[in-house]
This record gives structure tokens, C-alpha cells and sequence, in this order.
């Protein structure tokens, strides 16, 4: 692939018209995180902390799935696409909120920004909820992790 | 400041009243970037590809505009807020498109979320536009740079 | 059934995976109502009234199609579906202005939410119309009277 | 009060010039509920019902505030407010998930809608996810429990 | 003044800075049209015609009020503003279905935009709502009659 | 055909019921344009102006493309439909800054409407991006040139 398929011949921005595609069905999966900080984790890992884990994953997976659903508006190319599935998990891994977000549809293309989004929406507010501690945090890497069902599939390689 | 200002003290989420807190000027500063590979460097660098940074630019500083106003619709407990100025700017460092978003308001709450937001939806809007290509993107880190005008300043340090 | 299809096996909030399900043509019809004073009331009987419960019936009618297409906008765990109706009725019965909203669609998922967004928005759209009057109104009861093409079909029983 | 005031005099929808009104604080609590079954309650009830609970309803905090701030967007004569909190608050009273909203904002008109759409929003979300189980629960009463800093203040008396 | 307010001195788009205006009671007023045509003209003026004008123009003048009150999600560079008013008025004028939208705020910047978008879109919504008879119809000239409480008063010329 | 699709017997707003309709390709195509004035058109056409009008184009037909997306949330009785393709092209002509859109669908019902909002809303852009010169612009005519696909097709005489 040679030129910017989301520009025209003269440079413009440009919806790629997917009509002609195969109906297929397609997945995506996304990774995200947030770089947490020692006083946030040891708040986490203690029993007050325990608690408060839930409510702050369970917002942000409501988030990032209300998010994901939310692509074709915040991305001004993609194609509004009914989705059949959207899910997202966060775990603590290290020092870090890992997040992943898969998005599926049946339709003529494919859902990585879906995913994409919805991962970092997810991400977005686990920093909101966080935020009050501090704002040493970091967000991202984000990235896709895979993708099946469109003409090309894709797998990311281990880091 | 020792809890979760969006859990209330049963641990469901919730949203600081800001009734009783000052109206100034706030402002937020944020940074995210997308990780380009080699083969869209390259198309950016020849001639080719210098006519299509200006639009693959410019739909993603529109998109981040967008989507910084979009902030309290995709992050639960955020406030809505009457933003006085939203601005996003997009540079080449490196291998990186590393994208600023400063936002403003006059109101009762900060605006961190929203530059934070407006950064990551240029960035996803930036890897939409490039995917054709290849899928070994990468966006982030995305943090804040500062803010100004509420109770505490900040200002993040040289990494 | 003997578990929440909307919470996954850790506990959190999940999506169905629709991606399996057949695509059928599905309805789904659903009541609400918007229990009025006799000050209202005297005012939609008399002449002046007549004319009245024309533009507040047919707002509420245009706010009750709207707000069943933005259904899965509202409710986290819906999903984004083609709706190819959505149709609002709304009749005087004794004291009560009762809406009865269908939703239709030919798709992988029901649409009682939409049928049930779609009315209790238009309730509170006559609500919002009146209560330069009084707030005394009472919305409700709400509840779905009939759905069909899915798994199973239903209908509510008469109280 | 007379006449409706989201009528013009030709009979035709209008939304109220609120810009000669006084910047007050403004409050309202409204208060929605979903009649469960006793199959629902029997599970929330149970050790396996209890960790379920959670996340049911704070799947429906989180849609009820972000309902609440979708207000404007529903109600077609609602004026846009930057809301200063939203608040939801849900316990299980007898067999009732009963559901209170409290809206605050520092404008020019009431928060009584944005109220009684975050409860009616929650309302729908504990509807979907309990769903699975039975399609005989009952959304409602709906009503404003009361609300200040208007021209007239309101409370609703015992029923 | 002589540049492009909406671009910067790279001429990337730019919103601008409302933050160090005054803020005043602003005011615009814009007109659009449908031209009608002698079939859609003939059903508005018979006795079957005269009953559904009515909600033929009610549902245009929600869906302006509506409209008015995305302007800032429809028009990229326009600040969200909460609006105190916004009224719609239609008239059978010659041939044509005359539509003024009037938009007011207390705010940093001006009107003009979110009273154009409302004109346009109940403009659209009359379109919507006659195009089973024909395709024959014309929206416009679609334009800015006066705008007061900014900078620069305007009042246009008659033609 | 005798009689208003989009409203019932009653004369209440109702949208079509779509579900017995063929699925089929569906096209339509919109024009609108904004008539400049030789104040702004003398800027387009300078050295200074030549780089000002890529940004400002592409800032317009990101807005077209965005709001024929938004086509179902704006206009009442419009279906939600997943776009395959939403173009827009923009070129200067005599005074008039000339607007088409095209949009695509696979599905029950036309995309005429989706057309014609991509087209104002792109209009309405470029009318913000310029109205720091003069007020005196004009948008329109808009109007419908051609769709294909449902049970009968349009083309525009030249007039």
C-alpha cells in the first residue's frame, strides 16, 4: 500500500468507501495503560485500597465501552459501525493499569480505532479518578495487539 | 489529600461538587505523541509526503478540538464546562508527531481532562490516517505538562 | 437464566456478544405515563387546552423517537442498532398521559431499551412542558407490554 | 402561573428567555425506582447476589450522571447548564432498587429535569442489567423530591 | 481586521481565544427558507393541508432548537456556550416556508453561528418532511439578519 | 404520492417504517455553497490566501463529513444508518465557494438527508471560518442532485 487511503487525489481529507468490501466478521484488540505512582499503588494494594479498585476499574470499563461506541464521532474518517461486542479488561500488572479492549463487528471494515479508543477512554479515566493523588501519571503505550477478518489480518509481535 | 475524591465514603463514584469552589481562569497544558515508523517518516519527508502532513495534521488538530469539547461526555465524573479556547499543535521531533493541546476555561474546575482528551483524539485521529500503512504504531506517552489557576499549579519536571 | 448476562464471570460490567445471534426482525413495545393533576387536566379539556395538547403531545412524541435513538448512547451496555422504527403514541386515559413507544429493527439484539428509552423520554418531556404548574406529576409506572423475534418472545399480562 | 410557558402564543414549542433571570444556585433531587421480582432479589439478596450488586448499580450511578448531563440533549426545550454535581444514590428499599438524583448548578434556571433524567437514566441501566432474568419489572413512581434557589421552592410532601 | 481569526500564523486551525472578552448579553438572528413547491404548497393550503402544517412546523422548529444547541459539536471551531434562548418562528411567505432563529447568551463571544445552524437545520427538517412529494425543493438563501452584545453590531441591509 | 410519510393519521410526527424495504446500494448526492465576497475572495486568491484555503476547506469538509454522520441525531424522523461513504468536495466558482456531497449506504431508506446535512454543515464552516471579514456572506442554494438506489431515482434538471 503506497498513498494515504483517508486522503483524496488533491490532498483532502477523505471517508474510504467501504461499499464494495465483504461483510465479514471482524475483531479487534487494543492495549493500554496508565503508569501509576508508588502512593496510588500502595493505596491499591492495602485493604482501603482494595475497595476503591473496583468502583475505579468498573467506572472506566463503563467509560471505554460507552467510548469505543463513541469512534465514529471522535475520528473523523471512520465509518459508524454497529458493534456486536465490546469488552474491556484491567488488571495491575507491576506498577502499571493495563488495559485491553476488544471490539467486534460484523460489517465491511474493520474496528482497531474502536478498539483504540476504547482502551484509551478506559485509560483516560482511570487518570481522572486518580488524579486527586497526582499527576505523575502516565498514559500509554497504547497499541493495537491484533486484528482478524479484514483482507489483511495483523498480530503484534512481542515487544 | 488521602482518598478518592470520585468515590464517595461507600465507594461508589461520584462527582465533586464544585458549587462552592472559585471561579478563575484555568488552564491545562497536555502532551501525547504517536510513534511513526520509518516508512511514514519517509513518506512525510519526500516531497510526496510534505503535502500530506498539512491534511493528515490538520484533521487530527480538528479532531482534537472536537474531542476536548467532547470531554465530559466520554469521562464519567467530569464536569461540563464552557471552554474559552481550545488549541492543538503537532510537530515532528524525532520519529514522533508529538502533539500539544492547551486548554481554557473561567469556571470552578480545572481542565486537565479536557487537554488530556484533546491530545489523545489527535493522536488516534494521526494513527487512523497513517493505518493504511502499518499497524506498528505506537501513541504515547500522554501526560500533562501543567496547569495553572486552581488551588495547586503544576508543572511536570524534565524527565 | 441463572446469571447476569451483563457482568462477566470476575464481576464487571460486559457487553453481550451478540456476534452469534441471528438476525431476526425484532419489536418491542413499551408503556409509560405521566400521571397529571386536574389543574393540567382542566387546562387540556377546556378550549384553551385543546389547542394546547397538540405541540406539547407531538414534542414529547419527536423527544421519544430521539431518545430511543440515542438508547445505546444512555444505557452503557446497549448496543448501536439500525432502528428501522421507532413510533410514539400518546392518549389522555383517566388522569394520565399514557405513551406507549415501539421499536423495531432487524438485527442481532432486541430493542426493549429502546422501546423503554424511547418512552420514559417522552414522559419526561411532558413533564418538562407542564411543570410551569406544578411539580405533583408522577411518572410511571414504565414497563415493556410485548417483544418479539428474539429467543424467547413476551407478553405483559394485564395487572 | 397560567399558561404554558413552553408554549408560544401561536401554540408552537418555545423555550423560555431565562437570560433576564438571577444567577442563583440551584438544587433538585428527584427520586425514580425499579420494582425487582423476587427472582432478582433472591440473587442480590444471596452471597453470590451480594458481590453482583456492586457493579449492577454503580453501572447505573455512572449512566445516571452521565444521563443527567445529557439532559439538554433529550429534553428538546432544556436550556444547556454546566452542571456543578451530579449525584445518584441507590439502596434497595423493601423490593424496590430505589433511586435518588441530586442536580446542582449555578445558573439562571432549575435543575429539576437534569434530576429526574439522571434517575430515570439509572432506573433504565438497572432494568437492562437485570433483564436477563425477567422483563416483569416496573420503572417508577418518578417525581422531584424537591429542589431550591428558583423563584419558588418545592417539597414534596409525604404520599 | 485582516487575517483569518480561526488560523494561526501556520495556518493550521485554530479556535480563538474568548478568555479576555467581556462578557455581555449577546444576541443573533438568522433567516433560511425552504422554497416550496406548488404541489407542497397546494396540500398546505387545502383544509387536509392546513391540519398537518401544524406539525409539519413543529417538528421543524424542535429540531432547530435542538440544532441550535449542537452548534458547537457541528462546527468545529465554534466555543460550547450555554445558550439562554433559542426560539424559532415559521411563516409561509410567497412560496416559501420563512424560518427566523433567534439565539441568545450572556456570554465571551457571539451567537451568529448557533442561529444559522438552527435556521439551516429546521430548514432540513421541513425538506426531510416534504421529500415524498418531491425532490424539487431548495434550501436558502440561508443568512445572518442582525447580531448585538459583541464587539461590532450588525443588521443587514435590505436586499 | 398523496400524503405525508412522516406524519400518521392523527397528524402526529412519525418516522417510516423501513423494515420491509429492500436492502439496496444507495447513493445521494447534495450541493450547497456559501457566496463569498470579493473581500474574502480577493484574500483566496492572493499568495496569502492560497495557503489559506486548503486549511480552511479541509477544516469544512471534516465538518460535512461529521455532521452527515450526525444526520439521524439532528433531523427527527431520519433512521440511523451505517455510512459507507461520506465525501465532500469544495471548489470556488465565480464568487461561490461550491459544495458537494455524496454519501453512501447499503440499506432500507435514502441518503438524501445524510447528503444534504453534509453539505450545510460543511457550508455553515467555511461561513465561521470567513465571518471575521463580513457578514455579508450567503448560504445556499442547497439542494438535492441526484440519488439512486431506492424505489425511484433523481437527477436535477440544470436549471
Amino acid at each position: 500500500m503506497s498513498s494515504f487511503t483517508h486522503l483524496d487525489s488533491q490532498g483532502n481529507p477523505s471517508m474510504v468507501d467501504v461499499g464494495a468490501k465483504n461483510i465479514t466478521e471482524r475483531i479487534a484488540i487494543a492495549e493500554s495503560r496508565v503508569q501509576l505512582t508508588d502512593e496510588i499503588l500502595s493505596i491499591f494494594s492495602e485493604g482501603e485500597l482494595k475497595s476503591k479498585k473496583g468502583p475505579v476499574f468498573q467506572t472506566a470499563i463503563i467509560a471505554g465501552i460507552q467510548g469505543a461506541k463513541q469512534c465514529s464521532n471522535l475520528i473523523p474518517l471512520c465509518h459508524p459501525l454497529p458493534l456486536t461486542k465490546v469488552g474491556i479488561d484491567i488488571k495491575i500488572v507491576g506498577k502499571d493499569a493495563v488495559i485491553q479492549c476488544v471490539a467486534k463487528t460484523k460489517g465491511q471494515t474493520g474496528v482497531e480505532m474502536e478498539a483504540l479508543t476504547g482502551a484509551s477512554v478506559a485509560a483516560l479515566t482511570i487518570y481522572d479518578m486518580c488524579k486527586a493523588f497526582t499527576h505523575e501519571m502516565v498514559i500509554g503505550p497504547t497499541y493495537l495487539l491484533e486484528k482478524h477478518g479484514g483482507k489483511s489480518d495483523y498480530e503484534r509481535k512481542t515487544p
